[in-house]
């Protein structure tokens, strides 16, 4: 059994348990958060809930620690100073910042003898390792990530920044033309507006000025101006019926020649469909840990990636199960 | 440089010869043939053709040897064999016998602190890797492997042994319907005959009786009996004409649920859509043969499957690079 602690219980907590429920080599001993323990009611029957200071007792009985904080502003000081004392996953998905956190982490693990995996789940994560793989077997070809169709937190927030807006939800779509382009091969050069589209469902404070909330959204730059967008008004209520879900995934494609001419034309095409983003990239983490016990197991110390796990330390199988039953 | 030999000279042969020039770290120090070699005329100028049994003695000058041979006599007898004096990659794809062969490689590789990748390709390969990975995230689910539209080599070859068949191709494509009610997260139970049809393109000899071909042909118990089968007769020259490629490809698509109460569904799809087969099993071979003199320099001895390599092993970018670009 590897034994598990959550350092965070939010959407993504919640989800890891659920997801380590549905793994038999797996246990959760404890959930850990910032908030008074009392007030946190967890699912799992007689897992106790700390405070975030107790996890450094726990040392000896927890085997991976998945931390489900934010990337902003939790992870980079969370994920270092966790994996001192445990083997850690997380799922860091600042791209940009991905190398120095990378290097921090790795710092930390290495000198402490653990294992830690960051920046699991679907992007990055599933997503980056498809990447990979179609850049290693056609280099001489293109990839293309979309996303979509799906709830996009940042852009969500960002309408609801906006003066005159009560609440509001983004939906970011791929366009099927770009998709139908990059699978015929042709490998096109899209731009931003070309590969998707920004819907938006807002409410509108009483009294508010909607043709202004309207221009505002579509002008606002880096979130919205650089594509097209459309905002629709609807109620609360509607809102709250219609637009609850946390649904998301996309595509990523590569598309490659080969032959003595480069006469012949391949697409290969990774993608998803999420009823529940939190939830997926959960049942990532959990993976990740099995692996991260392992790796540490084999002495495999300091900062790792979904990049660097051989696909079968991700399953509970033995190799002969899998090479008898998936290869 | 990964200095690379390629052991049988069919169209696999010719698509890893054709994939080693589109990667710069790897070269391509010779070819062997059972042919006279200097019967052998190959692509790349400068490189030597070599007798099979000449292999022995390159033993200081090639890292990697790729066996290109065929999975029914070839390999079985050729990868240990060859495992025995050299690190080595095949394509061995038999499925049922994958252990058995798994178990005969490992141990000749054991015995000369070699490394062997066996059975890579796309399925057995990209297609299992997958199926691993879908299982893993997705334990609460169900996962589907459908086949083309693509020419089914095995099966062409039964058409050409019907009396009065002159020549023939035959296509397996997947059905629509199963694909749509797979992708709806149904989790269906189909049969053989609602997940594939057959195609046959069928040249009759002069005065054969074609419908005791057609008859035939889809009365074959194992190869069509299962299966809803067209048969169309053509001339040789349009068999030529329009039939003379050998494209392949499929889908592999897990459907599984997570949540408190297995609320949310989730689809992961992976597809390939190969104009060639052998030239892209032969690209993934040859990020295999990377792969294999890393793990050897690492002191990984004996049989592996694509499923026990870390991806960023198939990469020639560094793990910093593919933490910064694909991450």
């Amino acid at each position: 059994m590897v034994r598990i602690g959550i350092y965070g219980y939010g959407n993504l907590g919640r989800g890891v348990e659920n997801a380590i429920r549905q793994n038999d080599d797996l246990e959760l001993v404890a959930v850990f958060s910032r908030r008074d323990p009392a007030t946190v009611k967890i699912n799992t029957p007689g897992v106790p809930v700390l405070k975030a200071e107790e996890a450094e007792k726990m040392t000896d009985k927890i085997d991976v620690m998945i931390i489900c904080g934010g990337s902003a502003t939790d992870l980079p000081v969370q994920t270092p100073a966790l994996a001192k004392l445990f083997n850690v996953v997380d799922s860091f998905d600042t791209h940009a910042k991905i190398p120095e956190h990378f290097d921090n982490v790795d710092a930390a693990a290495k000198q402490s003898g653990k294992t830690a995996i960051i920046s699991a789940g679907w992007d990055p994560g599933m997503f980056s390792i498809n990447r990979l793989y179609g850049g290693a077997i056609l280099p001489d070809g293109k990839d293309y990530t979309f996303w979509g169709k799906g709830v996009s937190q940042g852009h969500s927030d960002a309408i609801r920044r906006v003066e005159g807006v009560a609440d509001g939800k983004q939906y970011t779509i791929p366009v099927d033309e770009a998709l139908a382009a990059v699978r015929s091969g042709s490998n096109p050069e899209l731009t931003t507006r070309e590969k998707h589209t920004r819907e938006c469902f807002v409410v509108a404070k009483e009294g508010a000025d909607k043709a202004k909330i309207e221009a505002e959204i579509k002008n606002m730059p880096n979130y919205f101006s650089d594509y097209d967008t459309t905002v629709h008004f609807i109620s609360q209520d509607e809102l709250n019926e219609k637009h609850s879900g946390i649904p998301h995934g996309g595509f990523v494609i590569r598309s490659g020649k080969t032959g003595a001419n480069s006469e012949n034309t391949h697409i290969i095409e990774y993608s998803l469909k999420l009823d529940s983003n939190p939830e997926f990239t959960a049942s990532v983490l959990v993976c990740c840990a099995r692996a991260a016990a392992r790796m540490n197991g084999e002495n495999t110390i300091g900062c790792k990636t979904i990049l660097d796990i051989p696909p079968s330390y991700l399953s509970a199988k033995s190799g002969a199960q899998l090479r008898k039953e998936l290869l």
